[in-house]
């Protein structure tokens, strides 16, 4: 097992044209191999306006165009790809999903986000998932040449059940493309991600969409990486960027040995367990 | 219900001496009752010089000497009493227990610390309650004039799955008398309090000893108060000092409201449960 990872992440603007995609994501693709990058990581909904309306309209069964062009490009530049998310359908339903794809393009997960984001904050932002999408009802947990790692999709992070069962599944990293907005970003980005990974002792990665001023939803940016003690490795603004981040996952347990929070958890007084 | 709840909060040095117990806290229920608290709240094991050896010489049996005292001002003053915690021996065990008290003196919660401190951080602190220690072996949520509250001690609140069962309990506040060090006291203090907040959505109020060069344990203070959105409303430093906050309790049906954690929860992919 591999200790070392290194990390690309590419907080970008989503095209609202498909055809974009092969030459963005070609160039993304080109520049986390000349940075030496194990694995390039994309923001939530990297191909679809975030627009409950439009879910449908930009929505593809498993394996249509932009599935297969992120597992040929994984292949061609032999780099991990977690490929943010994109509208799946399937049997007339859509998901929010996130797949990863290995350095031969082969799909190693598929996680289809399992809170669905319905919010209406007094003075701040609205909106609901809800209207058009469908939530998975999977814990993602996968293995790798570097271990196991999670993975999860935005406001899914916001549920600590969720975080800790992915660590007790053996996580020593979590990959979260997300997308926060003004109003929340400011106040629970950070923190978030601070929290899960001091909560559950992994590194926690979440890769989000550069602010687009032309779209109806204004995503917060800054994507992050914090370590398994809960620092921020590098934080990102609301503008495109790239930022390239090398783990050494021994560091997890390195800091479950010195603050044990796994094995201290009474699990005689409680239980937290997958029902499926 | 009553949805305005003030609260002092006293980050004291801890005296070595017991006899200088009841003076120390009739001044500061006194000062309490001057600043219009409806509760007052004390420090992890603010009785007892936190040290493993000590524990076992300070203890005292239910209804002993300190607690006779927190029972006795508290009815004096009217004021709801969070007697943060003091070494409680029962049948050969000793337990770091958190008493509260109500306006009557009456015990209306026992919280023995469940999870024990035993870290080992390289190049920083180390310490293993459980030489002296047992722990305790229940959720502690209890009612209130204000609804219903929750109390944990310390390194117990760095377990989410307690957080959240004293939220599903119906917690609107969580007490948490505590006594970080100088390692994990910069690194993880204020991210704990406003994590468990912003996860749960209640508030949350943490009740340290202020630092003590003369001390074997040097605690990290900053005392601190959390509202359900997960901000810091106020935090001392490591002097000694009192802060006193008023809180509405609505906010926190308000907050789960606009961004619904709580009923967003997939109960139906997992289960936490109380197995006691």
């Amino acid at each position: 097992m591999m200790d070392q990872l290194r990390i690309m992440q590419a907080q970008i603007k989503v095209p609202s044209d498909k055809n974009e995609l092969p030459l963005l994501l070609e160039s993304l693709l080109k520049t986390a191999a000349e940075n030496k990058a194990d694995m390039l990581t994309l923001p939530e909904m990297f191909c679809c306006p975030y627009q409950s309306s439009l879910f449908p309209v930009y929505a593809e069964p498993e394996g249509g165009f932009v599935y297969s062009l992120c597992a040929e490009l994984a292949k061609k530049y032999s780099i991990y790809l977690s490929a943010g998310t994109m509208p799946e359908s399937e049997a007339g339903k859509i998901y929010n999903t996130a797949y990863v794809f290995d350095r031969k393009g082969i799909q190693i997960a598929r996680h289809r986000k399992m809170h669905m984001f319905d919010i209406n904050i007094k003075n701040g932002q609205s909106f609901r998932e809800s209207d058009t999408l469908c939530p998975g009802n999977s814990v993602t947990v996968f293995d790798t040449e570097f271990g196991k790692m999670g993975i999860c999709v935005c406001f899914d992070f916001r549920f600590p059940e969720l975080g800790r069962l992915m660590a007790a599944d053996g996580a020593r990293l979590v990959l979260c493309p997300a997308s926060f907005n003004f109003t929340t970003g400011p106040a629970h980005w950070e923190l978030m991600f601070r929290a899960e990974a001091m909560f559950n002792q992994y590194y926690a990665i979440g890769t989000a969409p550069a602010l687009d001023k032309g779209a109806s939803y204004h995503s917060w940016g800054h994507s992050i990486a914090v370590n398994p003690w809960g620092d921020v490795m590098c934080q990102l603004g609301t503008e495109e960027g790239i930022q390239v981040v090398e783990l050494d996952l021994k560091e997890t347990e390195s800091v479950r040995a010195q603050l044990p929070l796994l094995n201290n958890r009474r699990t005689d007084i409680y239980s937290l367990t997958k029902l499926k």
